[in-house]
């Protein structure tokens, strides 16, 4: 089905924008645009320049390299956060999915992708560096890789691994395991072996 | 799961207007926000200024309402449109839905809804009174309804008929039956009874 008999060149140019969002096919692009048209003005003008402010102003934190409004983060700002341990993630989704989880007083290091041949992006796209950097401080005890658990992940984590070891910073990686609430007759098999493997002793307040 | 720790006060506003709209969630927000924060700052300018621009200048055809940037639209300013049969349809998307199928040559009359008192829109939130004014017109000879075959679309049917029997006008709606590419198996028994009822002799050039 085409969509291109547009009664308005406006509309047209809106649906376009709106259909080179991720994920956003024609007929959804449409249905957004329409809807907005139909707002009050003020709302679609809110809508509109709450990105365009949020494009033109947003800072990254000159410490973690987190989204701030600020040049340092409200984390890596708080005197509550323990500045000893850094958690490695992969970009600031990361951050927040560990912050929602409030088990982590440390602060962040966000890369800015993973190590991906396929979409060529190499250790100097990433935020390495300056990570390297801060292993050398010496208030600093350890260093958590907390990135996806896939191939391209586990080559990111090796790769800082290998960059990493020379310095005196403790080196590790969150836990691997069948996920809470799993059924183990659906978990697959390199999940499960390696959750036998890295076998743990029972502790009571560790269970679902 | 709580999204309410933005890192960010302009992340947090751009997600909020994002998820305003329909069948936007707070997390499909926050992936479409991100994206658009890795985009350069024209094309994110580009975005938001197409949805205030298209807010801020769309038009209303004068004659049937449909979207325009012109006071009257492409298809009544066309000489090629037969002007003697108006199609009444719910929304412009309608109007481009029939427009995708080039079967109608006439031209429209956009309702801007339907009768539903469950929402709370009665006959006087529509444009019927410009339909009925214009069904008097000498060279109007056929008014097709084209609505949803829902229960809202049956009243307004009903309600346009009515408020058009007076006028010499014939009213005339679009054909039900089993959709082109329907099992019976699967087809309702509304659907499947109605298309008995008004079954038609056999043409060739009709079938799928």
């Amino acid at each position: 089905m085409s969509y291109t008999n547009f009664p308005s060149k406006l509309l047209e140019n809106a649906v376009n924008e709106f259909s080179k969002l991720p994920g956003i096919g024609r007929k959804t692009a449409l249905r957004l645009v329409l809807h907005l048209l139909n707002q009050p003005k003020e709302d679609v003008h809110l809508f509109g320049s709450s990105i365009i402010q949020l494009r033109d102003e947003i800072k990254h934190c000159t410490s973690c390299y987190n989204i701030s409004d600020t040049s340092m983060c409200d984390i890596c700002a708080s005197p509550k956060r323990d500045k000893t341990t850094i958690c490695v993630v992969e970009s600031i989704r990361d951050v927040m999915s560990i912050e929602r989880t409030q088990q982590y007083n440390g602060i962040y290091h966000v890369l800015g992708g993973i190590i991906s041949p396929m979409d060529g992006i190499g250790p100097s796209d990433l935020r390495i560096q300056p990570l390297i950097e801060k292993a050398d401080k010496e208030d600093l005890t350890e260093i958590i890789l907390a990135l996806s658990t896939t191939m391209e992940g586990d080559t990111t984590n090796f790769y800082l691994y290998k960059k990493l070891k020379p310095h005196q910073v403790s080196v590790t990686t969150i836990a691997r395991g069948v996920s809470i609430g799993d059924e183990l007759e659906y978990t697959d098999e390199i999940t499960l072996g390696r959750s036998l493997l890295n076998r743990m002793p029972f502790n009571q307040n560790n269970q679902y």
